[in-house]
């Protein structure tokens, strides 16, 4: 279909499922997730061709991991359509209501934002995901998802379709956007009037593709150079725990740590125990009294010099930048002109330099005494996530269905004119 | 100063209004009342020669009074910082909190939007409007007014500077862009990071300019192409009042009616009593039902045929187009094709048809039975008005302080780390 047919029809079906109540969309969905038990084999069969392509293409193996679908992964597809079935309903909501001097009654209400269109990479979890916080915030959805998992995305659609089909739902609510060329995403982009919001996730290249390009709006995500920043008074053991996982438990998420800022009077007690730990596994990049404080670095352990670069890079990688501050003020400072405004934390036991901390730093999700990889959706109880909003218009941090809905006024007279 | 400097100082002032508190905004706003109170005399004669430039460069009267200061103006300018200082603090609110499985704590707070930039034509109070939401929501605010309102505009800014010095308020948190130019403009609309909103604020040409130019979030405001329908059921006398005042009570208001809707079932009703009360008054474009349904025309009556583009068209102007249609759901079509999402009306007795309205019409304000001409942060009771949003994204409807904030994430762990 053509992508003009397509977008009319997502506005089409999307005015239906306006109207829809809870009931009526988790019945829908809770066919979806039937329909997804019932196409496992298919579903598996068309990602195993997109799998073989992709390896064939020469595509490195923690790409094609991204693209794999597995029997765990089918579970985990289906449960998450379940956590959002879970999910209260975030259309009709009276958010406020008041009167008026003359009587007039106004209400105002939640309904959805319209049609959403997402911009993905391989992962086909990512499909079913947006397509069911779409569908139970009243949404329509386009999905352009990669080439590469072309097949997958097809196969997951078609269940979805039969599953919408079934249980009483609009199936045209969601559509997949097949052409896989530069054009159809810079038509969607394009879409005004057609397309209320454009969500890309994937790399920082996508994104930027998209934020430069779009002529509607666009909620930018993902890119995560996050700071964890130890304070004179912190727990050490602790601290060093915590960094180990900031950075080790998945050092290629948004929300691992890049740069660890230590205050001066404890760089010497705490960097030699973090060296430690983190030798053999990670590569440090330190400033020179970082370095110093080190002491003689275990054998295993890649030290190098950090150069202003490093404080830029979300490295996504096993590499950590470490700079040393004389003060809360200059750790704050740093954050506020390298960080992405992702996820910052503060490892402290001093309550004023906490509250300091969070009071002055400019990010979506501020910790006192935790790793930044909570900074995530199913971590934070919004069952599926959107991605998590980089920017501080419109949804900022972890997304679920609220990133998807807007306000209408309701507005009750009696025949009142103004004067 | 260049326009990249002022960036930089009003970033920096932002982030230490964004620290203060209820008690000290609202002292250094008294002091900007007390301040414009004294400079009364000094900014009605700085506009004096605003007025005098503008007539002897041949700005049409109507123009002229947008641009025009005098007492009364000021006193209403005073007033409306006074409303701002009576309103609620929409900073460090907490929406919500939770504590998470793992003993984490989750707040979820309001915090300052940023910087905005406010671009608008010739009414001077907009300055000081748009200053005092801005200053109470902790945002910093770049006014670039038009080069006809300079005079007025330095002498409000000189001002407003004054009293915040005075009342131990942050005067960098405003600044005025004076070059006039249009590469001040597209400055403004390129600058990413540093200005966090950008609000067009004035004609239809100016909106969409910024619009297409911006690669900053904008928030659209102002086009209202405003429609009421009158559902057979409805009280006929009171009808022609509304549509009376929604259509001359101010015709030039975003909010004024631009097209009426008649249930052909009460056209011959209604159409007449109407045509009686707007002639001599207002111009009937109609389709050939409702010509026909108005009979003989009183002689002062001005009555056209309507053309496909009356549909379209934001008139303000003593012009109104009439439609007939046989049903509720021929109104709702014809309103979501033509409407630009702005306020739109149902007159009905039928309390089934106006839920069926108020749910299926896509617009920020929807109203049964009164005049669309309510919708106004005035009326509403937000004091003053940063305008009128016709965008879902971010904010909808008449926008007060909520528009100028965004969220922040406080978590409180006691060291916990992600399995």
């Amino acid at each position: 279909m053509a992508l003009d047919n397509i977008f009319s029809s997502l506005k089409k079906a999307q005015a239906e499922l306006a109207l829809q109540n809870r009931g009526q969309k988790d019945a829908a969905l809770k066919a979806v997730m039937d329909a997804i038990e019932k196409g496992r084999g298919a579903i598996l069969k068309a990602n195993a061709a997109d799998v073989e392509k992709a390896r064939a293409g020469g595509m490195k193996e923690a790409l094609v991991d991204r693209l794999l679908l597995n029997d765990k992964r089918i579970n985990d597809i289906i449960e998450g359509i379940d956590t959002v079935v879970r999910q209260e309903d975030p259309i009709g909501k009276v958010q406020a209501g008041w009167v008026l001097p003359n009587g007039l009654q106004v209400e105002r209400t939640t309904v959805p934002l319209g049609v959403a269109a997402i911009i993905y990479e391989s992962r086909p979890n990512v499909t079913a995901d947006a397509f069911s916080l779409a569908y139970k915030a009243g949404c329509g959805i386009l999905l352009r998802g990669s080439s590469a998992a072309l097949e997958s995305n097809r196969s997951l659609v078609k269940a979805i379709k039969e599953g919408l089909n079934a249980g009483g739902g609009i199936s045209d609510a969601l559509a997949l956007a097949e052409s896989g060329s530069r054009d159809e995403v810079d038509e969607i982009l394009s879409a005004r009037g057609k397309i209320d919001v454009v969500l890309p996730r994937g790399g920082k290249d996508l994104i930027r593709r998209v934020v430069e390009n779009a002529k509607i709006p666009v909620i930018e995500t993902g890119e995560g150079n996050c700071h964890i920043y130890v304070d004179s008074s912190a727990d050490i053991i602790n601290a060093v725990d915590i960094i180990e996982n900031a950075k080790l438990q998945k050092p290629g998420a948004c929300n691992a740590v890049e740069t660890v800022l230590v205050h001066r009077d404890i760089a010497a007690v705490l960097l030699p125990l973090l060296a430690k730990r983190l030798a053999g596994k990670v590569e440090l990049r330190c400033d020179n009294f970082a370095k110093a404080a080190v002491g003689a670095p275990p054998q295993s352990l890649l030290l190098k010099d950090a150069a202003e670069e490093d404080w830029e890079t979300e490295f996504l990688d096993y590499i950590l930048a470490i700079k040393t501050v004389d003060t809360l003020e200059e750790a704050v400072t740093h954050i506020n002109r390298y960080g992405t405004k992702h996820s910052e934390a503060i490892l402290t036991n001093d309550h004023r330099a906490a509250e300091e901390f969070e009071r002055r730093v400019d990010a979506a999700c501020v910790y006192t005494n935790a790793s930044t990889r909570f900074t995530d959706g199913g971590q934070f109880g919004f069952g599926a996530e959107l991605g998590i909003s980089t920017q501080k218009f419109h949804a900022r941090g972890p997304m679920g269905l609220e990133a998807l809905t807007t306000i209408k006024y309701r507005i009750h007279g009696t025949g009142q004119i103004r004067p």
